[in-house]
């Protein structure tokens, strides 16, 4: 999904290179085999982005002179399997994402679509785009929150509508040369007419350092919501050993008023000739009637065919306690009984 | 949005240009910082296409030989705040559009779809595409019909259904080289069995003539509807001074048995340096009861800062009488009472 | 919609050719005037696809060494006549594709969104795909289950939501070096949890033979359904004598302990000058009470303006008995009447 494809900006017929222009189209289709296994139900599918999320997108940057920069990020979210897109959310709410009747959800930019200003003084990025609150969660975990294998932390989080991505955003970046530091804020509006309660709107920051085999970063939200304002707290960091990259986060979220969840991740990520391999252990409980809590571990193997394609496989253990009922791979499983499930499957990349 | 990517066809591993094929790719990111302030509740959003309309499109021709051509032309509408699509119409009739459930709505080519043959005779068009009716609107007016600004004109319309775009339509095209005359024809269907009423289904025609300074054209439209036809005519201008581009229309839309509606629209554009300066006072009634009348000025500045990417501000005043109650920007005003708004944005196109 | 472009990859600033990486943008737009008569009601529409089905894809491939490569094709439909795209099924099953409102209906890759791996041993290809029981009713059908010509067995295919694709593929085709034998496996799933009824998975296969003027295939699929499993059986073949091209075939759909279905179609293709005449006479039958069965009959001719571009038109009639109602191009016909259309339109590829 790195920057694969440079189109060719070309005067008509002349067929004489322009640099004037240029527009990155560029996707990752990831097929998975997945299956499930749950004391209620087990389940097979051939679904998606077992490794890295299947996606399409166009992308771009017109050098304004003087050191400014333009660029824009169109990326579609879709799930190979069936050829269906995804759907975004309007407002950061509960209420601002629906679920299409079956079959007939389209493409939307659901994973990102933006536009930048950029400078020796940072970006400005306005659109829909991922949350502060969410790269640590992603960032140090082995199994980048894809698949069975994905971070109990994500799965079980109380973090609300916005745990991932925000509408309606306004972000501003540090710029890359600060000997390491880096840092982005981001203002996201849930659009509600003034005589009506805020919901949706909120304001996040992450702050990191990154130098060598070092990488640490730590991240604040606080959204207001109509059944709660939710505060998420994160910090995370990787250490790269060479012959191996440890890796954490702790994670908090707390509902104004309700519940709060906790939980935290260590993984490791192995490098073994073209292959690596993927370990991680994760949980997350919080303190509603009973305390649910989920137990996680996941090991896996990625065997890289070239840069772009690779094949892999997962398996992952979820262990519910407190009324918990978490199930891997569409499997069902009964409150406080264990879960399992692995992935098979091909990320190509263009 | 203009002529911005040719991708480069060639053989495919040889690397060597061949200039059979093409495909533009182009669009616009248009974001917009949006304040609406009105009696009954202001908002602000982040939203988008506040100078130009938010889009991705495909297009290309083809050359046939002999003075002949084929062409295609693909145009999605996007909301790049949240990365949603935008709905189309299946049949030019108020039952041919609808709003989708929260954050669900993908990608169409609800701007354009159409397919092309041209030559020395002109150009033959099928497919979805502006109304002949509409061009005077937006090609008259200072602001485009986008963002704060757009004419009330627009606004409260009573032209229906298709007063922007007709879908299954069938369109010719006068050649360009009239001496500054230019036309078009559009036949557009609704589609109906032949045992249920004619719904949709409408003609028009659109004459102009643009030579140096001056561009004047006038357009006449007759649609049938179920709930009564409408008859559409508008008339156009503009004179370029150098130091002001002023420009002007007069709308008129009829429903047959049924309520008429009457506007118009002065203003110009100011060239300042970089940066235009652009002025509008629109206003709109019909003869419902107590005839509903919205007058509206607004004022914007567009600084570019390349041919691709502009910042731009706009500040828009509505004045409601005789029942209206034109809130800009989502807010909500009572009748008869004034909204205002203003517009901050950054359009990148590609 | 064969290769057309093929999008270069540079170095980003230097215009240098690099090889590895290639995305193919392709389509096709094809619009059509369709007039359909029938004893209830008449309908004229400018619709699509009346040629080939309008659509816009994206492909590549990259070769891993070793003789081995990786590829994926995205592929969604539209209909150019009003923008929309086209829903896709998720489960293979009756309840996996629903209708959009009216004009929402997005861009989904509901043609094919495939990934695949493949080498000397032929493809291993994952994802949406055409089912294997599919193609001999369009590959040896002149008019290509296109437009008013389209074939009597498909408009009246027993054969359930996977007569012509399957979501949640897998499929192994036999590589293209085997003197003329060639071939494909595909097993998809409904993918139901283990808890109720398997509704949607199924298994297909399709053998065939091409050399010189040639063609012949046979495919058998069988899947289960909770309304009753479905095995359907086709073999096509062809024979060009190059003053024509001679094709037909029989198929057979039969659900276990419901109706069984037959019918079957002869047809020829004649190439004159730059175009082609296609005829075709196609028949099925159910055993339903009353055994509704419809014969048609399909005259066209296609006038290539180009390999990209052709003008088109055809004529066709069907003949219902039995209670059989068959209307042509949204003509509405009572039972035992008979129905008539014709498509006039231009298909555009890219």
């Amino acid at each position: 999904m790195k920057k694969s494809l440079i189109a060719l900006a070309v005067l008509a017929s002349a067929g004489v290179a322009s640099a004037q222009s240029s527009v990155t189209l560029f996707g990752i289709v990831d097929a998975t085999l997945a299956y499930g296994k749950g004391s209620v139900a087990n389940k097979t599918q051939l679904t998606n982005s077992g490794y890295n999320s299947s996606r399409i997108g166009f992308r771009g940057t017109e050098d304004l002179g003087g050191g400014m920069n333009a660029s824009f990020w169109l990326e579609a979210g879709m799930n190979n399997d069936n050829g269906t897109g995804a759907a975004t959310s309007l407002n950061n709410q509960a209420s601002g994402t629906s679920t299409a009747s079956a079959g007939t959800q389209g493409l939307t930019f659901n994973r990102r679509s933006t536009v930048s200003l950029g400078g020796g003084w940072g970006e400005l990025r306005l659109g829909r785009d991922y949350t502060p609150q969410f790269w640590n969660l992603t960032v140090f975990d082995p199994f980048g929150t894809n698949g069975v294998g994905t971070s109990q932390v994500l799965n079980s989080s109380l973090g609300g509508p916005v745990t991932v991505r925000a509408s309606n955003s306004i972000g501003y970046f540090l710029p890359g040369n600060l000997g390491g530091f880096y840092g982005q804020l981001q203002h996201y509006r849930g659009e509600n007419a003034s005589n009506v309660a805020n919901d949706g709107t909120g304001s996040a920051i992450r702050l990191g350092y990154a130098n060598g085999p070092i990488n640490v970063a730590l991240a604040y939200s606080s959204t207001k919501y109509s059944t709660g304002d939710i505060k998420t707290t994160n910090i995370g960091g990787q250490w790269d050993f060479a012959v191996a990259k440890l890796m954490g986060y702790y994670d908090r979220d707390q509902i104004s008023g309700g519940a709060t969840g906790k939980g935290g991740l260590i993984g490791a990520l192995v490098p073994v000739g073209p292959g690596e391999i993927r370990l991680a252990y994760s949980t997350y409980k919080n303190d509603l009637a009973g305390t649910p809590k989920t137990n996680k571990w996941a090991l896996g193997y990625v065997h890289n065919l070239s840069k772009r394609t690779a094949v892999y496989a997962t398996y992952a253990q979820a262990r519910n306690s407190g009324g918990a009922a978490q199930g891997l791979n569409g499997a069902i499983t009964a409150a406080n009984t264990n879960s399992s499930g692995y992935d098979f499957g091909v990320r190509h990349s263009f």
